[in-house]
C-alpha cells in the first residue's frame, strides 16, 4: 500500500494524537495534519510532534485530504464528519475513533456529499490519560479495531480503512454497528460503570486500606466524566442490558454468600475465572 | 531490633513464601521454617529460598519458635494456630495473614496456652497468584499491614508484631478485627466479588473484543476460587453489607442512563473519580 498523501485527523487527544504518531513515525503519510478545537491540545501536539502541520480551519484542511480520521467525543461525531465531508474532494475517505457505532453510522449512512465516503471504526484501546501528551507512538499495536461497515459501502472503501488500522499495527475485526454497541456494552462500557460505582461506594474513611485489587478495578473511573456521559447516552439501550446481567449475577452472589452456599459460591467464581482465563487467550 | 532466632511459617504459599524470602534476604532471622500442607509446595519453597530448613511436623517446628506466622487460608487458621501454640514456649509470639479478622480473632482470644499471644494481621499484599513459586521478596515492601489487637493482648507483643511488619518493609495500621473486617468488605471483598459478576457475565461470544478496562477490573477474579469462599463466608455480613452500597449505586447509574439524565450521570462519575483519586494519593 502506498503512503498517504495527507490525513487530517479531527480532534488530536490520546487517540488522534497516536495515530498522527503512529503515521509519523512509520513515514506512512507525506502530511498529517491535527486538528483540535483549543489552541493549547494544538500546541500540545505539535510538541509531541504528532500534528505536522498548522492549525487550520477543518474547512480548509478536509479539502486537501485523502483521507479524515475524526477523534472527536462520540457526541460530537456526527458534526465533524458532516463539515469535513461538506468541503471534501470525491474519493476521500472518512473514519471515526468512536466508542459507540450505531447512531453515528446510521446518521451518516446515505447522507454525505457524493463520492465520500464514511466507514465508522473503533480502535480498542485507550486508557484513561487524555489529551494530545498521553499520545504514544504504538498505541494501536496488537489491538483490535472494530470496523463496523454498511450494506451501502463500496469494498474497496471498507478495505482500505481496514488496511489503515493495520498500517498502525492493530489487527481489525467486521461486524454490523448494533453488533459492536451491544459487544462493547459488555465489554467496555458497563465495565466503566461498574468500576465508577464501585469506586464511588467506597467509604471515603477506608480508602487508606485498599491494595491492588481495588486499584485495578478502579482504574478506568479515573476517566474523563463527560467523554463517558456521551457514550453512556448513546448506548443506552445495550447498557443497561448488559448491567442488567451483572446485576443478575450480584444477586447470585449475594444469595449465595447470604445462604452460607458455598457450593453455588465456588460455581460463581469458577465461571468468573473460567471467563477471565479465556480473555487472555484470546488475545 | 535484634534478629529472631526461629521463625515457623505455617503455609508457604505466595504470602508465606514471600515472608521467608524477605526475612532471609534481609537476614532477619537465623532460622526460617517453612511448612506446607503438600510436599510439592514444600519443594517449590525450598527451590525457590523461602524456607531454610527441611519439612517438620508443626508440632516439632512450633515447639522452637520464638514467632510463628500462620499463612494458611482463612478457614484453617484458628486450627493451625491452636495446633502451633499447644506446643510453643511461653513467650512465643503467633500471627496469621489472613483476609478477614472477626471471627479468627475472636475465636482464639483468651483461649490460648498461657505465656502464648496470638496477635491478627493482615498484610495488605497479594495477587491473583498462588503458592510459593509466585512468592517475591519484596511483597510488602510500601504496603499496609492490618494489626487488629484486643484488649487483652500485650502491649509488648502488639508492637514486637508491628515491628515484624516493619522490619519486612511494611508500614501497619492498628485497629479492631470487626472495624478491619467492616473496610476490607469494601476494599477488598466486594471488589473481588463484582470483579468475578462482572467477567462471568460477559458473553463467551465476545471476550475478543475486551481491551485494557475489562482485563484491569477483572484480573482479581482469576483467583483461586476455595480461597475466596472462605474468605466471603467468613465476612459473610460487612460483605452483604458492603454489596448492598454498590448495588444502590449502579441503580442510580442505570436510573440515570435510563432516563438520559446527563447531569446525574456526570455526577456519578465524578464522585467514582474523586474516590479513585483520593485512594491513590493516599498511598
Amino acid at each position: 500500500m502506498k503512503p498517504w498523501d495527507t490525513v487530517v485527523i479531527v480532534g488530536v487527544g490520546l487517540v488522534g494524537g497516536s495515530i498522527g504518531l503512529g503515521l509519523r513515525v512509520k513515514k506512512l503519510a507525506r502530511r498529517g495534519i491535527g486538528l483540535a478545537p483549543r489552541a493549547s491540545s494544538l500546541h500540545a501536539a505539535q510538541t509531541s510532534c504528532c500534528a505536522t502541520d498548522t492549525p487550520l480551519m477543518l474547512e480548509l484542511s478536509a479539502a486537501e485530504a485523502d483521507l479524515i480520521v475524526v477523534c472527536t467525543p462520540v457526541g460530537r461525531i456526527v458534526d465533524d464528519v458532516r463539515r469535513a465531508a461538506a468541503v471534501a474532494r470525491p474519493g476521500t475517505l472518512v473514519t471515526d475513533a468512536g466508542s459507540t457505532k450505531g447512531s453515528i453510522v446510521a446518521e451518516l449512512d446515505g447522507t454525505l456529499p457524493a463520492g465520500v465516503t464514511f466507514v465508522g471504526s473503533h480502535p480498542l484501546a485507550g486508557s484513561e490519560k487524555n489529551g494530545p501528551t498521553a499520545a504514544v507512538r504504538d498505541l494501536f499495536v496488537g489491538r483490535t479495531v472494530v470496523v463496523t461497515p454498511t450494506e451501502r459501502k463500496p469494498p474497496k472503501a471498507v478495505r482500505t480503512i481496514e488496511a489503515f488500522w493495520k498500517q498502525l499495527g492493530a489487527r481489525t475485526v467486521r461486524m454490523s454497528a448494533d453488533e459492536h454497541d451491544a459487544a462493547l456494552a459488555a465489554t467496555s462500557h458497563v465495565p466503566h460503570v461498574v468500576a465508577s460505582a464501585r469506586a464511588g461506594s467506597t467509604p471515603a474513611d477506608v480508602l487508606h486500606l485498599t491494595a491492588g485489587g481495588w486499584l485495578d478495578t478502579t482504574r478506568i473511573a479515573a476517566a474523563d466524566g463527560p467523554l463517558w456521559v456521551q457514550i453512556l447516552r448513546d448506548n443506552r439501550r445495550h447498557v443497561t442490558a448488559a448491567l442488567d446481567q451483572v446485576e443478575k449475577s450480584l444477586r447470585a452472589f449475594r444469595a449465595a454468600i447470604n445462604n452460607g452456599d458455598e457450593q453455588a459460591l465456588e460455581q460463581l467464581l469458577e465461571v468468573g475465572k473460567q471467563r477471565r482465563t479465556a480473555a487472555t487467550k484470546k488475545r
